[in-house]
């Protein structure tokens, strides 16, 4: 695939390394998620055809979130000041702690407008096939932050899968004796879904967790 | 749509520029050809795990197209040395020039490996809804190369859609008076398409263009 990519046609002749110029911006772009060789030269092209500012503010933007995003050492999600935006927001409902794995689970609820509380990011979820225990995880800090008392309830918001099944699991035994409220994000059809199409394990938790109306 | 992948919840909230460089990157990304607001993410989420070192090699890629690449001044393609590597290459066949539009065109024929002539990039169509003529397009200096005589052969590889088709006519009539043969590309089904779901106009041409077998 990536010989369909050649810029050159003169295969085989030796070239000075910065002669590749394009080609490496190929290589480059197809390493990113999602980018198939068509997009990065789809891509490749738009960033020769614009102008040197367009390119240099990418670039720039790229270079730039390495050096100024770095982990809340209160939660762990990205951020870029001390703290993140969400830990120094005063207006944040201190009394909830919603636990994601990942930094991306934080920009997917904040989208919803449902949530005001504060979050904790474990780095991961627990799964001994890939080795990854709750020393792994960002758990002792979890627990740490609810040692002062000031947290009345834990929302485990890992996906509804084994491993983040399973981590909901053990952290809801060791969060319960604490002495807070442990919940788990609702189980059901998607809103907008149609119940033909749900998979039987979907549906299945969708009558159990049924709602009076 | 931006609102939502606003990278804080702290809404209205003042903070320094550069506080903003997770935002600012989504924002660059989701600029590029095919990259929604999704993607972006999913790019940025990417950039931001992964090490340096790739991040430092995509945003060097993006700068070093833009330093490096220029147009070749024979035939108008991107080249990196001071002419592309198709007419630097003395195994590509001199009697032959294909006509396109787009340096992407030539990407396109070069991936076929079906042809091994010279290539003319013209820069555009003509267009006279967008202002454009021949002398807005690399016209003259196609002209230029046939003077020699050296050329048999002009192929019109322009798209085969109105403006494509109008260049192509135009080209034709100037090129022939020089006694270079002139040809078009081949319209017809593509092949391994389906003759039920060929439009009528690509159908019509085919049993035109119908060969002896």
């Amino acid at each position: 695939m990536a010989q369909t990519l050649e810029w050159s046609s003169a295969a085989g002749a030796q070239v000075p390394a910065d002669d590749r110029a394009l080609q490496r911006l190929l290589d480059e772009l197809g390493r990113l998620p999602g980018i198939g060789p068509k997009s990065a030269q789809r891509i490749a092209y738009y960033l020769l055809e614009a102008d040197d500012e367009t390119a240099r503010r990418l670039a720039n933007a790229i270079l730039q979130v390495k050096q100024q995003v770095h982990f809340c050492p209160i939660c762990f999600n990205y951020a870029t000041r001390e703290h993140c935006d969400i830990c120094d927001d005063p207006t944040r409902d201190r009394s909830t702690i919603c636990v994601v794995s990942e930094p991306r689970d934080v920009t997917a609820i904040e989208r919803t407008g449902s949530y005001r509380g504060l979050y904790h990011v474990l780095g991961g979820v627990i799964s001994p096939m890939d080795k990854v225990g709750p020393e792994q995880l960002h758990v002792r800090e979890l627990l740490k932050r609810l040692a002062d008392g000031e947290v009345h309830e834990v929302i485990l918001a890992t996906n509804p899968d084994v491993e983040g099944e399973t981590t909901a699991t053990y952290l809801s035994r060791i969060i319960r004796p604490l002495g807070v409220e442990v919940t788990r994000l609702a189980s059901g059809l998607p809103v907008g879904g149609d119940l033909e199409y749900a998979d039987e394990v979907t549906l299945g938790r969708a009558i159990e967790a049924r709602r009076a109306l």
